[in-house]
């Protein structure tokens, strides 16, 4: 990866005064994609060319269309296999805090990451895009797996029933669901608050689930004792309770 | 709609006499729409020819291609268009019953849907497929539109704020996604157990947004009126309470 890309031949001069300069391949490559994504984060992937792409980047467009000769298909997995790559990065759990407040952090990293990539986010998800195929919905579902990983890791389950797959998956189609809602929306509800809406409604779904199966029960036990009998889970589990007889 | 489609002169005699029949227009299209579906059930629907309609339809190659001349895309939008219709006549709500109840039951229609339609339903929901376009989307858009409308109804609200709208759409993905995972886990659950544990969900999960939100709050305590003390929705939340002193 060392390797530096030739000289542009047809780059024209003005272009090379304005500062249009040799990069390390996989520098550029990664430089183009990372305009590219800045791109889709304001206009559906569909809209974006290549054409765009090399004038945002101050790149020369023949170069930018070796870097991607399969056109805008390419440019699109390329940017889409970094994003995915990113958000993957920022489900590394931090190591300390209650579970909640564990949960909490991956949460903030997942949502400011919504809120960078914005409309490519929600055009991704929503899927219908011209430029979405097997292969792309491939690498969403990969980040979907191991967001599904990551969650089962973090209850501690090393081999999980149906039923607990179940509770995973939906919590998770709840948290794509509340970023896609919270985008069309406008943002209008502060991230922090939807980030303690996710956190309760795990700790609910989970409570749920475990009156219908004995291993979700077993790993709820095991993060209500983390939380500790004043923990978050704990107080929102007793107002869950309360409420029949508030009325 | 009385029409009668012309004789079809390419049809073989051995083909007329093995019961091909004239149909009137519109039944002949909701005929091969219906074995569209059938086929989409078994196969992704990339992997269904026009030519695999005509033949499971007993009608000739060239009737087929003269009712869907935009080929196997316009067979696909109109077969589902034909689901779309049929899964939202499914959401109507029996009149009868508790608030669980009458979700209870509108759950058994849509899982009976899902199960009718197993592959066909969980292309379209992962989306990625060759015939998936901005046009299918929106239709499957405007069915989970419908869901909202008639869940927001049927909590009795007219005007919905945005964090009730994100719980009713949370709730959905997580319909969604729990008739995903079914059909992949190869039906391990019961149907009838599925159906409980989403009721249960709606009722923790919405327990739990009325915490955050007065709106949710007015809905809940309007829901648990009509549940009664004794109803499924007040002892799910009595069980939940009890969890943290259980352990």
């Amino acid at each position: 990866m060392n390797e530096t890309e030739p000289a542009d031949p047809t780059a024209p001069a003005a272009k090379k005064r304005s500062g249009y300069r040799r990069l390390p391949v996989q520098q550029r490559r990664e430089q183009l994609i990372s305009v590219a994504l800045a791109l889709f984060a304001s206009r559906p992937p569909e809209e974006v060319s290549l054409d765009d792409v090399a004038e945002a980047s101050g790149a020369s467009r023949p170069l930018v269309y070796r870097y991607f000769a399969g056109g805008k298909q390419q440019l699109y997995e390329a940017a889409l296999r970094s994003a995915a790559e990113e958000l993957t990065e920022r489900f590394r759990l931090s190591v300390q805090g209650t579970p909640t407040e564990q949960l909490g952090a991956v949460l903030d990293g997942y949502f400011s990451f919504v809120a960078e990539h914005d409309a490519g986010y929600g055009a991704l998800l929503r899927g219908g895009s011209v430029v979405e195929t097997k292969r792309t919905t491939a690498i969403v579902d990969e980040v979907r797996r191991t967001a599904l990983r990551r969650t089962l890791r973090y209850m501690g389950v090393r081999e999980a029933g149906p039923r607990l797959t179940l509770l995973v998956r939906s919590w998770i189609s709840v948290v794509e669901a509340a970023a896609l809602s919270w985008l069309d929306e406008g943002r209008q509800i502060p991230p922090a608050e939807l980030r303690d809406w996710l956190v309760d409604e795990f700790v609910a779904m989970t409570a749920t689930a475990a009156g219908h199966d004995p291993q979700t029960a077993e790993v709820l036990a095991g993060l209500l004792a983390l939380e500790g009998p004043g923990g978050r889970a704990a107080l929102l589990l007793a107002r869950l309770g309360a409420l029949p007889a508030d009325r």
